[in-house]
């Protein structure tokens, strides 16, 4: 039995057939319409078609089909109640997509689906309880609790960014003050290493983007840091105990048996999650009583969209 | 059927035999002894059977015993792990207590079992995912997840009164600094309105104290302001922002159908739990388009313990 993964994305939606061990078949990418929805799941069922003929599949083959989205999902009912993104509003995509396969149809927020998929498929393989957290352009997440996606009533839940670091501190684009993402994500990294730049003109982080401030992204400190820069290790350490400090939140609620690192920042791997560790040991509520939380790398890489969106029908089928 | 509720406190052991709806048919209570855990949960083991006689009941009227306890507790374990006011360690509970009775016997922290039993027979009836946040002394909690405890896969979750509000904030006891519980907590409220006090020497705080400041409860700055005092209504604002903080953390990450406030604080009923609905209406994620969580007040008073106690079974059996 196979399973189908389709990660609808601003620009393209790609999708793909997915072994029970995780591995991608065989996968294509068509691109993302401005047209209506209905219209555009067509297109993703013709799409779904020709990766089945090409493989010697047919529809029989597959036990359901799992669409990671992004926006605001009602995961139960299966309809994107908003996606800025797509510009979809209340579509009902599960009945849609439905409809066009004739195949049991699961959706969820494109960032759950990757929990999943580190769950099901990744890293978090034989761990209970979950938490992904993506330190990208913001903060994201989700929650996996025993091989279940946490999805609440009516869906639009984990917005793990989103808990206060700071009360009164940094505006959000939430329309809140201080959240974790303003001071966690690789954009306020990258605020964080400008800033301790110009106070330091003699920082080789200076080299490191030959003299072009505007050069600096979410490696430029770490890279700069391991070299022995003093200015760069400040920046690390005050952003990496940010990470800690939301992690520690996670850890004091959730007690998870794995906290995963994704997006552009968790390329850092060991060299951060140890940071991290230390944070934690020092920190958490009654640490030496308390179950340890391991924290991971997410192992799924380009195709995380894929395969986390297949994990959707793999847990339930 | 009948279940059987225990709450075992630092001093007294209260336990009651409660009916399907959730009243207490009876109940009594033990002082809680300095002697070997196993002794005291023979007593314990008595104490019931006396309570079934003096109702005309037996042991086979009964599905099981739900105890709720302070401390660090493995759930699904059934151990406690270590109660500092009881003083126990790895004390395997569920298994001494179901050998003295032979009825099937589950364990959680107080607060866990408090919030299970507000959704099972209080006022969280009806509502899918429930968080309980008590502030009293500290801030603690628990999480309902579709009528189930959340208990982690190793226990000694839902620490709520420990995430971060201001990341370096005041120093907490469990050795952070900044945690929810230092702003949102009875005790918070105490040191906020004293603090006040000391800069206003006008304000009606000091008359309602009759002048003197260790008078000062967590109820002085509500009964002040509503009497229109500027300096009381400004420390309440100020407090309830606080804890609507806390709150919307919880929204964001979880999109709880409810929260339910419990402890000394939530007496304070709708005057409380109204301002803290207008403050989510400012600041939840995309609050125009999530789903709503309704803030409510506890409803089981003075025998929340046995009956949050005798819930656990209510739910399992």
């Amino acid at each position: 039995m196979f399973y189908i993964g389709v990660d609808i994305g601003g620009t393209t939606i790609k999708t793909g057939v997915v072994d029970k061990l995780g591995n991608i078949v065989v996968k294509s990418a068509i691109k993302t319409e401005n047209i209506a929805p209905e219209l555009q799941m067509q297109k993703v069922g013709k799409q779904i078609e020709k990766l089945l003929q090409s493989s010697n599949l047919s529809f029989d083959d597959i036990s359901g089909i799992g669409v990671g989205c992004p926006g605001a999902i009602n995961g139960k009912k299966g309809i994107v109640g908003y996606s800025s993104n797509l510009k979809w509003t209340n579509f009902h995509l599960k009945d849609v997509l439905e409809s066009v396969t004739l195949k049991p149809v699961r959706v969820a927020n494109d960032a759950d689906a990757a929990t999943l998929g580190e769950v099901i498929f990744g890293v978090a393989k034989n761990y209970g309880v979950v938490i992904l957290l993506t330190f990208g352009t913001g903060v994201g997440g989700g929650i996996v609790i025993d091989k279940k996606l946490y999805e609440g009533t009516n869906g639009m839940v984990s917005e793990l960014g989103h808990i206060t670091l700071k009360s009164n501190g940094i505006k959000c684009g939430c329309g809140r003050r201080g959240c974790y993402e303003q001071y966690a994500s690789a954009t306020a990294l990258i605020r964080q290493t400008k800033s301790a730049m110009l106070k330091d003109k003699n920082s080789l982080l200076w080299s490191e983007v030959l003299g072009d401030i505007d050069k600096v992204d979410g490696k430029t400190a770490f890279t700069v840091a391991k070299q022995g820069d003093k200015t760069a290790k400040k920046v690390v350490d005050k952003y990496v105990s940010y990470i800690a400090e939301g992690c520690l939140n996670y850890c004091n609620i959730f007690r998870p048996d794995a906290i995963v690192f994704g997006g552009g920042i968790s390329k850092e791997g060991e060299y951060l999650t140890e940071k991290v560790v230390k944070y934690l040991e020092k920190y958490e509520y009654g640490y030496k009583g308390t179950p340890k939380t391991e924290i991971l790398t997410a192992m799924l890489k380009n195709d995380a969209g894929i395969i986390g969106a297949a994990s959707l029908v793999a847990e339930e089928f």
